[in-house]
């Protein structure tokens, strides 16, 4: 294979040769030790959560560091529901996994659970949000920047309505970070994460306005003002830190202009649909449905030329289930199934879409002719 | 300061240096991606578990990756109470505290939880602990190797009886992985970590004997056999693999020795005791009682001179509340409040215990000096 084409960024990126510098150098002590070791990983880490707190204008000590996104909606999710006595949740069809499932196994516990609609490019309705909430609405969870289709939801809006009636709004923010304005303004509760943003994986954070209770999933030493226990990964952290750093307007511009570049192209292509919108969308993000063929094929096809790219979520993509989220917009399986997913990071080249580009032309024509629907 | 030395290793250790080049080497893809990147991810994540559960002789499905010992911990007793319809839980007053808080947290959820005693040297009683087992039980949690006084249970008696009676027996073997002889034959359930052991901080595992039923604390998009959600840290994992192959039995020779000849020199200091027991020892763990003097004091002094050790388990050593384990030993404050523990690596020289000693030896006597207590 001659090189390596990595067009997957939504589901994780490589590390940022800074950041793994910065990795190499943190100190290796327990921040919870009183020692001099001790100390010198303390500051490392709260110099950490002040980079990642002012980076979403919150107060340091509204930053929670978890192992992940994956974690941080748990917490946030089931730790508001068994911190408070409602029983009423909202979010929507096209979360992520992690909020889904964890709505779902709430609702084994006596909890009821509002799945929102949303139009057909993913955004959801603020009156049908409204509508949604009841006397017995404890939280509101929605997320941000779309994983699958990049949508990008208007976060003061939804928190605007969620204040009037005094509900808890969170939103799942790991696709968005460093490539949107994200302020904590405009939510209660903010899942980060490390590992999209060519930062480490295993490494994330929460933000908890000041004043919410939320019942820790992980018991133990108190650490994280109590709310999640375990010896803290100071290296991963600072890491995360450097990782956000260096994240720059300039590289979200860059990104965007190239995603615009191939989703132009690639429409060139007869009976191509962008799916999600074309405004409001995640700067990294293209989501394409190619009529008459097979998501996964194209993805193999793509593959064997060093090109990879994905067909859904990372998380389900061994699954040949068509996408919810994609499912959520219109109920059609041959678009759901017809789909591929290109995420750039700030590494992706213009020739490395040329050549993609090149390779997508050629692979559907060749897959069209071997498609019975194709030839009706 | 002239020179560091760490005797804090039961807190955390320093990342091997072999491990941190695997850990920079390790793929960066998302293992359950389906293209190439990925797959790599997917062979040196399988090939990582592989390394784990041959270290404790269990299957490779029988492990699952998670951020630590305290996720392992609280996955293992809370996951086990959701997934379980009994309600009573066996464990012990010298557990690590994030399966004393766990347990207490299920307090609240309307379990009951029994708190076994201990010798004045920190072994159970195995009679107590089968009179303690009713019908309602469905969980033991007792710790391996205790992390602050060094006490290593009889794993195979204790599972023995948990058998006989159909109660499934968790360990929380953190200090001693690799340490001891671990084995999955004497557990149903094991949490392991690698920051212990010269990996990687936020990386464990938990062992699962196949055919027991756990709810995950994470849901998502089902990686680790849906027992763990969130995007595998492959980098990390890989690391601790690392960490376990080169863990050596040679090792666990020289720190034994070591601890041998540390504990013998400082009970010549007068009025000191061991706390713990001499034998079935972790092979680094060394931990004094002092009378007449405050732990802290001595340990501000050492950390002064560069020496770092601890007053406690790392994560309570914020704290100025004695030490739960001590104080389940013997209801003595003045003991509990003037030990220090010393815990070694294979890092650890003899001349740095030299200087330690000599260091030990001035300021014992100077803190007693100033003791009103020792004038009486």
């Amino acid at each position: 294979m001659a090189k390596t084409i990595y067009l997957d960024n939504g589901a994780t990126t490589a590390l940022d040769p800074k950041v793994d510098e910065t990795i190499k150098n943190a100190p290796y002590g327990n921040p919870a030790s009183t020692h001099s070791i001790g100390i010198e990983a303390k500051r490392a880490l709260e110099e950490a959560r002040h980079v990642i707190a002012k980076s979403i204008k919150a107060k340091d000590n509204e930053i929670i560091f978890t192992s992940g996104g994956t974690e941080s909606n748990n917490l946030a999710i089931k730790g508001l529901a068994f911190a408070d006595n409602k029983k009423h949740i909202i979010t929507t069809k096209i979360e992520h996994n992690c909020v889904l499932n964890a709505c779902k196994w709430l609702e084994t516990q006596e909890f009821k659970v509002t799945y929102l609609d949303t139009d057909k490019e993913g955004f959801i309705s603020l009156e049908e949000l409204e509508k949604a909430i009841t006397e017995d609405t404890f939280l509101v969870s929605i997320i941000h920047g779309n994983n699958e289709i990049g949508t990008i939801q208007d976060l003061k809006q939804i928190y605007n309505i969620c204040k009037k009636h005094n509900v808890i709004f969170h939103t799942d923010a790991c696709q968005s970070y460093t490539k949107t304005d994200l302020s904590a303004k405009h939510a209660d509760l903010i899942t980060l994460n490390a590992h999209k943003i060519h930062g480490p994986k295993g490494v994330g954070a929460l933000y908890i306005r000041k004043g919410i209770k939320i019942t820790p999933l992980a018991h133990g030493g108190n650490h994280e003002e109590g709310l999640r226990s375990g010896t803290v990964n100071v290296p991963g952290i600072v890491g995360f830190a450097k990782a956000v750093q260096i994240a720059k307007k300039r590289h979200v511009r860059y990104m965007a202009k190239l995603r615009d570049y191939m989703i132009k192209e690639i429409l060139k292509i007869p009976k191509t649909q962008l799916n999600g919108p074309e405004k409001n969308r995640l700067c990294n993000n293209i989501n394409i449905s190619f009529r008459y063929i097979e998501g996964e094929s194209l993805g193999s096809f793509l593959d064997a030329k060093g090109i990879c790219t994905s067909t859904g979520s990372a998380c389900s993509s061994h699954s040949l289930e068509p996408s919810h989220v994609l499912m959520a917009l219109e109920d059609n399986h041959e678009r759901a199934h017809g789909s591929i997913r290109f995420t750039l990071s700030k590494y992706t080249k213009k020739e490395d879409i040329d050549y993609t580009l090149a390779e997508i032309k050629k692979t559907v024509k060749k897959l069209r002719r071997l498609s019975p629907l194709a030839r009706v």
